[in-house]
């Protein structure tokens, strides 16, 4: 016997609300839901389906995990501290194994960060899972991408291109690498942590290069990248130079931050650093103009053979 | 040559906002949102494919409309004010006719209500159209499921069943029968209206009898209706009267209010009906058990084939 889409709701999705800004949640036409004075709200929405966004071999879990996971990627790119999500999921039959994997796995990341899953919508066709996400920023002080200034140091977070190493080489990559893809860790933590630090910030979805392209272009500037100075992990170090650039450069889902800071804010950042146990590496600098320079050691420059994912 | 997701997203749905509580639209990693004070955000989702939540040869400009006008639909429900949308496109390809027309339906609903489009993903698959939508009610006065209580007399707006008509007949039926299954008309002035006299209430998206059950679910009530009193179009009159039951219990699509009245709020109706410009038609009342009884004209009990439309 099929689960309705009330049962199914009721038995996967429907869970104790611990947060008092939801005045009622799953179960009416909409959510209801206080937010607090005197911020302003980030909202978003990311969209993951079979095959583009994941492997179809991906265990539900990591699937639950990885949804929420680039949603709140968006909220951390804005230093927005997140608060609620609404879910729409499309699936092609009520498959009682891959709900219970996959809402624990939402769950698991939502809980780690007290965030309240307050509606949503089931409806039956191709998979297809979509979010929306909201979180609070203080007036004022949400990271934009078009606040980069010429003479701003601009930073990524983490290590670079092990997300696409890890596609690239699914069955032999270790676990670790693995978890890169299966397992983005949204970085709100240093997202608010950058909040009066950074002049501009962008989570890498599409890829590094493509990524710090949409700040240039919102905040019309150039920059000068220094491509030895990408942060790499150890399995990307081993490799080929131009293969482990390519991968840090270009390739896309490993969910850290690249932001811009001035000159001023540089010194706070070790503190920063510390707090939220993340490596912050200097990269490079904003210029006024020139577009996007990425650049060798022996200073060459070096070319993208393609700028990041395209959606169409 | 194709377009990119930025191209497409710039050409089609980045329009100028005319709402001041728009700190930031489409464009960055999350709108930023100012919510007034002193109200309750309401948030809700909805998502439309191709082949089941509307037909393959519906024009792209209707299909805009309706995926809006669902979304509203909630909203309404909810006597609040529509302020802002977040818009998940997946698309097989992006056909700039399609675009074309789809955003032009999309906006045409959206500026009739000052509903502003804040941000959104597009992403490659299978058709899947699902929007958040967000609006404003003054705190504790949100029309909901819960609150129907024994002796609250049943309303319903409008006519039933046209939409489902409109789709079992869809060569022979009228272009004004159509037009309810293409472009339905989310009944915000009612649910604004309606705050502070109707106790409960659900748009009609599954069928008037199985909306209602979630109501009375909601409430732990019953109800008894008296299925000659449902409100019907010329059209449907005309029909058998098993049929015409039927499809005004069983289809959905109408995106009609359900809502429950005390006797005491009654009188203040027929201003609303006029204000509104839409029937109120009294149907039955709510009772405090029994489920929900359907009596014909003569009190016999009429069975449902089914209750409504099922997800799963």
């Amino acid at each position: 016997m099929p689960l309705t889409e009330f049962e199914l709701i009721s038995r996967y999705f429907d869970r104790p609300v611990r947060r008092d800004d939801v005045a009622l949640g799953i179960g009416d036409d909409a959510a209801l839901l206080r937010p607090p004075p005197g911020r302003e709200l980030a909202l978003s929405t990311d969209t993951l389906i079979a095959g583009v966004h994941f492997r179809d071999d991906f265990p539900p879990r990591d699937i639950g995990h990885r949804a929420l996971a680039v949603n709140l990627s968006d909220l951390a790119a804005m230093g927005a501290e997140p608060a609620w999500a609404i879910l729409a999921l499309t699936l092609p039959a009520a498959d009682e194994q891959w709900l219970d994997g996959f809402s624990t796995g939402f769950f698991e990341l939502a809980d780690a960060h007290h965030v309240a899953l307050v509606g949503g919508n089931t409806a039956r066709g191709p998979l297809n899972i979509t979010l929306a996400v909201a979180g609070f920023v203080p007036v004022g002080m949400a990271l934009r991408r078009d606040g980069a200034r010429a003479g701003d140091a601009i930073y990524v977070s983490g290590t670079l291109g092990d997300a696409g190493y890890a596609l690239e080489n699914w069955r032999t990559a270790d676990a670790a690498t693995r978890q890169r893809l299966l397992r983005p860790l949204p970085r709100l933590a240093l997202g608010m942590a950058l909040r009066g630090v950074a002049s501009g910030a962008i989570d890498i979805s599409d890829g590094f290069a493509a990524d710090l392209g949409h700040i240039l272009e919102r905040s019309r500037a150039g920059a000068r990248v220094a491509v030895e100075r990408l942060p790499l992990s150890p399995v990307l170090h081993k490799l080929d130079r131009s293969v482990a650039w390519r991968l840090a450069l270009s390739s896309g889902d490993d969910y850290e931050l690249c932001f811009t800071v001035p000159p001023a804010r540089e010194g706070d950042l070790s503190a920063i650093s510390a707090r939220c146990g993340c490596a912050l590496t200097r990269v490079g600098e904003i210029t006024a103009g020139g577009g996007l320079q990425l650049l060798a050691a022996d200073g060459a420059a070096i070319t993208l053979e393609r700028a990041g994912h395209r959606h169409f």
